[in-house]
């Protein structure tokens, strides 16, 4: 028996979310169903946090125990094999018997992409969300430092399930503009439910001038979710990285300028 | 009755070609159709050039005459609603009543996508052609520069319909590697029959050590077809633009970094 740690890439149009659930077809049942297929293990996959129906990865990170004496470099080309499309297992390597992806993750990064192009490459543009306003990046700057530092983000929270507190820590959103598109990309030690679609359609309200950055101040003392902006589509997010304290898969977790029709753009 | 002239890009997947085809879904005949349904009209939409069953556009260029009083921004937005999926108009604008997208053309840049990365990410990787074996960039760069130039191109193009003559001015090929993927961009004043992938399939032997760059300079020099390399497939071959001596659309040609998947890679 060994720990297997894996990066995971997947497009959420194809899948109902993360994690498992009765009927419906997710990622770590996909990837539960390839183990099983190729091995003949029943094998539980844990990833270092769910992401919704619609929501893509580049790096999502899960672990799993298991007997097979395939070597690392052969599980890896079999998974694949057997994964369904949508679904790619961008590196494996067997790690630490105490590896746990969920528990051990300090930190996450997000991209919310949004395509301000009316007219884009007929490419890849189903994976950003898209803004016809033009959008005032400087109001949208002054309102992501408000929104960085260490705070209480009740007020850009979907009721999901009850946290102890809910106090974050968001260490850097960035306000990324290329040529016909805009990504915003959220780092954090963890975040609340839906709490970066909210971050992302409360920055867009402000891009459109719907709210000032001394709104968005007066929001997040507030506590009130009504007050914030709308939980913006889930077909823009990205679970980009998820950091660990120990080094994890030899090149590094991916960065955002491999999204497609994005970051060229 | 005035002159337009449109940018197009178009996910050469959906679509037999560019070049209206009785029983085949093409391109100029969904930008036609689209024209008949908004104006009325029969029109005949003239394009820079034709592109092949899987070939994609991301700048190609075409003409049309037209009887309609919608101004040009009305035209543009009114054509796209009424378009195909997988082509946009990304650009509309009244020319003179001479310009022809075809005759008037003086040159034409081409990009050919191989990706190199076994297990990408799950968004757009139907549009590159995978290479598994390891690629010798120096020596393809070398047999890059042999064809580079004014050449007899005969023993580069599969017979299609027959020319004048084969020789062309091929301006620059270059070869700009990716993280995880390789394209080829070539410019040149013309192109014969699929030269373009005729070249690139030549290129990747080389990268892969079944030819040299001296047996490519033979190869030219022998004007035989059967000796070069394997036409590359459609799948990675994109139209990025099209060049005329008068200045063509108010933000110029589009260039290659926004293709997805690949230049951000």
């Amino acid at each position: 028996m060994r720990n297997v740690r894996i990066l995971v890439a997947y497009d959420g149009s194809a899948f109902y979310g993360w994690q498992r659930q009765d009927g419906f077809e997710t990622v770590q049942e996909a990837i539960e169903e390839a183990l099983l297929a190729l091995t003949g293990e029943h094998i539980t996959v844990r990833g270092s946090g769910r992401t919704d129906t619609g929501v893509h990865a580049l790096g999502q990170v899960a672990h799993f125990h298991i007997e097979t004496r395939l070597n690392d470099n052969r599980l890896w080309h079999a998974l694949n094999a057997h994964l369904a499309s949508g679904a790619t297992i961008r590196r494996l390597e067997t790690c630490s018997d105490e590896f746990h992806s969920q528990y051990d993750a300090c930190g996450k990064r997000y991209v919310y992409l949004v395509r301000t192009h009316r007219y884009p490459l007929p490419f890849g543009k189903s994976f950003t969300h898209f803004v016809r306003d033009p959008l005032d990046l400087v109001a949208m700057r002054e309102a992501a430092t408000a929104l960085t530092g260490t705070h209480d983000f009740r007020a850009f929270s979907n009721s999901g399930s009850p946290r102890k507190t809910s106090v974050r820590r968001v260490n850097s959103i960035r306000i990324l503009p290329r040529r016909e598109s805009l990504a915003i990309v959220v780092s954090g030690a963890g975040f609340l439910y839906r709490m970066v679609r909210v971050i992302a359609g409360t920055l867009l309200e402000v891009g459109r001038g719907k709210l000032t950055p001394e709104e968005v101040r007066q929001i997040l003392e507030s506590k009130d979710r009504n007050l914030a902006g709308a939980t913006a589509p889930a077909e823009g997010l990205y679970l980009l990285s998820v950091r660990y304290r120990e080094p994890t898969f030899a090149n590094g977790p991916h960065d955002p300028r491999g999204i497609p029709g994005v970051f060229g753009n």
